[in-house]
């Protein structure tokens, strides 16, 4: 067996000067309450607050970069439980699972999934040998142990992490139980939801016009009418306003935008309406949408978020037998410059909007985003996104954002996890990073330690207060 | 009150033993007169030595990486005094205008400009506290006193800041009076003009059709043919080379090139001429041009300059009521591999052209441009322009580009600004980065100390020269 | 004359505790044995063991690296005795060709080629000065000098780098006479052939046709037929594995691939034999054919190896004097998420696949290669390639492909040279560099001690090893 621990200057470049200078600025905002404004949490978690289930049903089964990687090794999906979508048996045995695990760690070497577990370990369970083959069966134990305890409900854990806020995402589908039996619940900590409306946006959804239908009938809406449509919509923001959020969230397969003239924008949606939406129809309508959704943003003050990029689920095997996000969604290269113009053209310069973007494709930190919210009053960067979650990831972002939008066109870290036990662990990195770049520009003369330390704690706390208007 | 100092060993690598190196490799650099072989300084300055107006109107108001910045924020370009397209007012108030942009000093952290304007603040003016809200005014009084100074004339400060020569950029419809004026005035110091024609080779330029009549007139050319329009540019390019110029200028939306048949090129004049020509038909005369361009380059032998790659005045809003070059311009993805094949097919190998490259896409370094330079005699790599003039902009530039087409088909550096006292804090970044990257080399082992101090004094210095034949 | 040293911490990072990580993870690599996968030495070296030519014929004539540079700076091509196509006359007297290299060597300042050069020089020759104009016939003298005496024939070369196993490239066309030499001549050595069957699969090859007709015949198969075709690739497939063949390799312009039904693959295989078919129909039929070679290493176990992205012989003037290969191919962008997509939802998922992936994009090693091979189990990463096979372009591939797809999912070092003298400096570069990477893991506690070791040596030994078959 061999020893686990968490070396506390952990991601701090190894120059002594340098990683003196990172210290001290860690120092500084290690301690700061979280702010996690973008993420996919369960409500269900905070509203009832019970036990988790197994390890690896906690840390395995629900997890796309770990199972991910497993399965690119030739481990099989079947063998990890991950449910199949015909409801046909996979694995049940956690400790099986959980041994597969074990024996495959290696695997993660150099990853931020290593990272992240490995804090969850030591961190979180106490943990203090490194997991491996002979330690799989004491791991599962004391962990499986520990969620039993009082100490390990979502609750609990959500006090300890020192979380001050936290946002799931929700489908204008969603009625938002969950938020609402917490806050019935007089439990105190901040949950909010966020509009997330590819479901009812994209005529490429699964359900599409189930959807919509849906949608309009809860909003007490005809929606056979974009005037309709479009009032379900501000009627289903202000739901969701009144449950917290305070941002939209969308997941476009690129950042095309468009602001149609009325007339066209409504022939679009009954085309759209018809089902018989073309491939360009669809994506237009999605285009024409984003720019709906900026418009009632300036008029609810909501925060758009979009997430542009993924080949979402690119191998049909596994999508036909185990379903959506199972790690198969791959980066295509993104453009936002032409995309987003439409838009921008009509309220880029509107200080009543804020539009956060993220990127899959890094190629577009300096030659396109940087320079575009070095400009536009509108726009914000959001953190290193999904695979770039990362110690590298979060470098690249900085040297390469940083000389064209400046600290202050950024806006934090999100975790973007489903992982709740990995929530704390990916703040830290982030923290780190953030500490470690601001201390190489301290220690090679590019920025003054004080002003250092105020940048330290924007990124780490107030850019993402302030963005989100937590 | 905080202290403002330029660390001596400010941007060198923090690890000692390579900041020693680049400290001594720096010292072998530092005093070289500077070369500006490319840049948009006014030649009036020099031609009538006149004061600079007061600090806003030097510092602010023409720097778009300045105001860019402010307006991201929510700053609005009226109140600092960007003046309007319909003539209608903006602040005046240079002492307002110079608070506000104290006020917001801190959005300047981690960006180029912050070292650039410390540069001058320390350096040019000899201030020694921080730029902030309060101490605005000290700053304000201190710049408008000392502009009020001979010692801050401009030819005062081109002694003063060593420059060997400077290029500026005209357009052919420029009848160069100001350079006559300097060569008439018996002041020694060299500054060039540089053939920038665009506005006369772009056929979506403002006005192309005026600008080609009034370029045929002043050359006595008849332009009704392109073999007329193409002797006005023989007689404009001859009349540059009598005002210094060593070199042509292109900024164009694509590298795209072309090598018509005489025929067709003539018959693509004449629909330009008509102008009905497509956006497919500009981009082709314009391709055809730079073809052309190279053909005269051969024999009048001025080194040509491509800038591709910028998307002009991306924000509608804020080129309707300020005009151009008001920091929105964004990068677009290039393409040089098929775009400069048919300028290459012709005259690659032609050892009577060099070609200069730029590029705001810095994905093409590695892929595209260092492979290119690294084969064609015809072909050198520009220093990272635009956005990239900055720090890891330089640093991401030495490492993509040098292991594949060497230092010696690189051409040092170019400020390419308007920023007089800048300009000195510009070369000074770039030997210092230039010097770190050295450093790096020669502390890993790649590089002898002695290599590494010629190299040094290539990229500052001889490079330039060489290149730009001056 | 200057003292030529190979300094023992060459490549290591500077920074003291990182450095001395670096050296001991390297003495646990630096002497394992070479593999050498992927490579177009010359099996006839091995065959017939006979010393090589002049110390140009060696150094300058054969390698694309050296003289592309000397080219771009202006270097005929004939003074540097490269053959023409016509067979007029170039230069031959190694000793003039050798002092042009000299004079210009520092031209290679900072490139790979010097380093790789100077091992060669110091390690192969035992030379202890610089090579410039000065010490031109000094090296020209003992090189040619060694090349006579046994210890430098190629076989006492191969025992002496320590090559455990090297892989050559032949065609289908190749009749494999050399390496059935090599095993009729009872030396012991492991050379084996790989399958390149580009010349008889992209029907834009020199003498496509003629190829396909030799082809079918050297099988005994009609290839009037897409099923003859496939049947003659079986044979040929099954002639290169008794030579020692594990493994296939294909150098597409794109990562195009295709999986028609058979009539349409039939049809489009009687058009390419027709010699009409189009570009796009060529391209076709070369992706339909890495599907069919995807199909044939699941029934024979070959590992497959794609290396898309060029554009070959850019320079038109090059190309018609002095052929193919001469420094002229330049890479492009490249696409993998939607081109392999078909190959991939064939038999992405299949264990007995293994397609191994190279790039001359960079930008895709984080958006596209590592996500892909982080996913499916048929896929892995080839080491940064061709002008990337440096040291900055080694350190990004690891920072970029790392965190995504881990270290397990890319295969070691391929040398793919046929620079023989320079394969175990190129091998030891990228020991050092992966150590050096490895080592700032260490240093930054993202990684172990003890398991960088065993990363160290899978990179260097083991994942090539196990990747390829060997």
């Amino acid at each position: 067996m061999t020893i686990l621990t968490l070396h506390p200057d952990r991601l701090f470049p190894a120059e002594p000067t340098t990683r003196g200078i990172a210290r001290a600025l860690y120092a500084g905002v290690k301690d700061l309450p979280i702010i996690s404004p973008h993420g996919h949490t369960d409500p269900s978690w905070f509203a009832y607050d019970q036990p988790f289930a197994d390890p690896a049903q906690l840390l395995i089964v629900p997890d796309h970069y770990v199972f991910r990687m497993l399965y690119s090794q030739g481990v099989k999906l079947e063998t990890l439980g991950i449910p199949t979508e015909d409801g046909s048996a996979t694995a049940t045995d956690g400790r099986a699972i959980w041994r597969i695990f074990a024996e495959n760690y290696h695997l993660f070497r150099g990853t931020p999934s290593r990272m992240w577990l490995d804090w969850v370990f030591a961190e979180g369970f106490g943990i203090d040998v490194r997991l491996e083959a002979e330690t799989a069966d004491h791991y599962y134990d004391l962990i499986d142990a520990a969620l039993k305890t009082p100490a390990f409900r979502p609750r609990a854990l959500f006090d300890r992490f020192g979380i001050e806020a936290i946002a799931t995402t929700e489908s204008p589908l969603d009625p938002l139980d969950h938020h609402r039996a917490i806050r019935a619940s007089g439990w105190t900590g901040r949950v909010m939801t966020a509009y997330r409306p590819d479901p009812v946006m994209d005529p490429e959804a699964a359900g599409f016009l189930d959807n919509i239908a849906r949608f309009g009938e809860t909003a007490g809406e005809d929606v056979s009418t974009f005037a309709g449509y479009l009032r379900a919509h501000r009627f289903h923001r202000a739901r969701f306003r009144e449950a917290g959020a305070t941002s939209t969230d969308h997941g476009h397969p690129s950042a095309f935008t468009a602001d149609l003239p009325r007339a066209e924008a409504e022939a679009l949606y009954e085309t759209v309406r018809s089902g018989k939406a073309s491939a360009a129809e669809a994506e237009l309508f999605r285009g024409q949408m984003l720019t709906e959704m900026a418009r009632m943003s300036i008029e609810d003050g909501m925060v758009m978020q979009l997430h542009p990029g993924a080949f979402r689920s690119h191998n049909p095997s596994v999508l036909a037998r185990f379903g959506r996000d199972k790690g198969a969604d791959i980066p295509m290269p993104s453009e936002f410059v032409r995309n987003l113009k439409p838009l921008l053209d009509a309220y880029g310069n509107d200080p009543r909007l804020t539009l956060i973007l993220f990127t899959l494709d890094e190629d577009t930190y300096s030659r396109e985003l940087a320079p575009l919210a070095g400009h536009y009053p509108a726009l914000r960067l959001g953190p290193p996104w999904w695979f770039h979650d990362s110690p590298e990831g979060m470098r690249r972002f900085r040297q390469r954002a940083t000389e064209t939008a400046g600290f202050y066109n950024t806006v934090g870290f999100n975790d973007d996890t489903r992982a709740f036990l990995s929530i704390p662990a990916r703040h830290d990195v982030a923290r780190r990073m953030d500490c470690g770049f601001l201390a190489q520009l301290v220690a090679e003369h590019r920025l003054e330690e004080d002003e250092a330390h105020e940048v330290a704690r924007a990124l780490a706390y107030d850019l993402a207060k302030a963005a989100y208007k937590l």
